[in-house]
């Protein structure tokens, strides 16, 4: 294997794929060719991945292709996943990285069945309890981490606090100059509110709070996630689906709501003339493709997930996410958390 | 007692008051003064009640007060609450349900003293298992229900079962021409996802779906809580917190930064003057005011939590909301509701 940075690509998951797919790794390759510092593993059939690279034109010195016959059905569940998905383009993606041939994996395929097929081939790490499905998420400031996205719907402070050291590694690792500030979320910011899990875990994450590892914020309440006031936002998996998800579905509403307060009449498109650049920024700042990507952390191998129902830009910044992850030297840093985390 | 609506309001509750919550009274009476069916009992300091009702030069005949000396202080906690608030202007506007003086009893004081004095003084209905905080919501096509908002952090499904028809008869007495239809809040739509708690709760609920009671719609993830596919969301106190305040947060964030895009320069300021009526319609669409108050159901009486830190108008919703559950009949059909459910 190269010195270059390794990526794993399962070209055939999620909707219009391997078209979008393909046009996101012409997107990558664009903006990151100049580096010449990767290569991407495409999974799939050899054919139609070969036609959609002649179609945007891209550099095969960048590229190599994996043929794979099978897809993943949006239909399988996770029961029936590992009998048969074996010769499917998510199997062999994952499989890739088992003999140091990629250093990440990325499918836009069935979340569930990939949660599962991740987990059965790149198996836990020694010192993590529970691996966690972890996402970005815009803030005030910059970027927040949150996890767990739903990986674990029940989990135990040991757990929560693993989470948080993993967390915190992804944190370092997409922002190296920047400090981890953990917060547990909570029903309210005292320390007498919540249940006996949080308060158990609070007094552990105080314990192990410090300047080379990550500060620990305390508990942080619903409305103070995006304020930027900590950055790693951890919880069980039930709690950080929901909350992701009211986020989402809220910005959709009141996203739906102004277009039609902006586009009701003549001068409100008259305005629209005139605000057209700020609207667009503050559109492209908020918007969700940009945080395309959850992080299945706590294998022996990091695994991104892009939504299914992106398109090709989306599916761009899952890829510029597994090159930064693996740039930031996501598990080197996990290690390095764990070790201080067993020294403690 | 009169045939007369009577609501008690705690006016020495939450920031700014009494002034702000007499000024809510004259945005109410200015509404309602026609109807002539209401009298609004005030509970505080009688000459500092009496100067902010003749600075609104509000009409006596609708008034009546009776004398609090002492308020419940910001920094009581529930633990201290019962000892120290007997002679509060909260503690005698609660008290005044139980003589039958009151329909309905308002405060924007300390959440967590109200509850607890609630529950003591009110105390449980027979049938009910656990009393819920419920709040509005607006969604695509109207107004939410969800409970419960955070009075009990851990739930058994005959807790959500009693939350799905306290929340559906609250549902019925704001919005008596329409059907409550029910879903339970999940990290997926599929019967397989979830808790055992969540999968038991939702045997239960199929079983008295029907139209004299509610619509059980299953479940529902958190992006689609604003789609107006169901009216009424159950959930346990935790999630139920969490999401309302990732919403409210959410929400801030985005206005936050609209605002900024829209006054960033002279061109978007000249775009403020064409869209002027527009975005003042969308953002009193979205004006969280217009959905201040949260009911606690499940006791001998309703009580409405106010926002502590809303203005006159947020509080004068408050009042409104009260009037319209007592004049809704919530409740005769909370007990309807309860009697269906025993008949099972």
């Amino acid at each position: 294997m190269s010195e270059k940075i390794s990526i794993a690509i399962d070209a055939m998951g999620g909707d219009n794929s391997p078209n979008k797919t393909i046009e996101g790794v012409k997107l990558f390759i664009d903006k990151n060719s100049k580096n010449n510092d990767f290569i991407i593993n495409l999974f799939g059939r050899e054919k139609d991945i070969k036609n959609e690279l002649t179609k945007y034109k891209i550099d095969s010195k960048f590229i190599n292709i994996i043929n794979a016959d099978n897809v993943v059905s949006d239909n399988e569940t996770p029961l029936t996943a590992i009998k048969n998905s074996k010769n499917t383009s998510m199997w062999k993606c994952i499989n890739y990285q088992i003999n140091g041939n990629a250093n990440i994996s990325l499918s836009a395929g069935n979340t569930g069945v990939l949660l599962v097929i991740s987990r059965m081939i790149l198996k836990m790490m020694d010192k993590v309890s529970k691996p966690a499905l972890a996402g970005l998420w815009p803030n005030q400031v910059g970027t927040n981490v949150v996890l767990d996205l739903g990986a674990n719907i029940e989990c135990t402070d040991e757990n929560l606090v693993d989470f948080a050291e993993l967390g915190s590694a992804l944190y370092k690792s997409l922002f190296p100059n920047d400090i981890p500030k953990v917060s547990l979320l909570n029903i309210g910011s005292e320390e007498i509110k919540g249940t006996e899990l949080l308060k158990n875990t609070s007094k552990k994450l105080k314990k192990i709070s410090n300047d080379d590892n990550f500060i620990f914020n305390g508990y942080i309440e619903g409305n103070d996630i995006m304020s930027g006031q900590s950055n790693v936002i951890v919880t069980d998996g039930f709690t950080g689906n929901i909350a992701l998800k009211t986020a989402e579905g809220t910005a959709k509403f009141i996203n739906k709501n102004l277009k039609e307060a902006l586009t009701k009449n003549l001068f409100t498109k008259i305005s629209l003339l005139f605000s057209y650049f700020s609207l667009k920024k503050f559109k492209s700042r908020l918007d969700p493709r940009k945080y395309n990507g959850a992080i299945f952390l706590g294998l022996n191998g990091p695994v991104v997930k892009s939504h299914g129902g992106t398109d090709s830009l989306g599916f761009f910044y899952s890829i510029d996410l597994s090159y930064k992850i693996v740039k930031g030297k996501l598990m080197r840093r996990i290690k390095d958390n764990l070790n201080h985390l067993q020294n403690e």
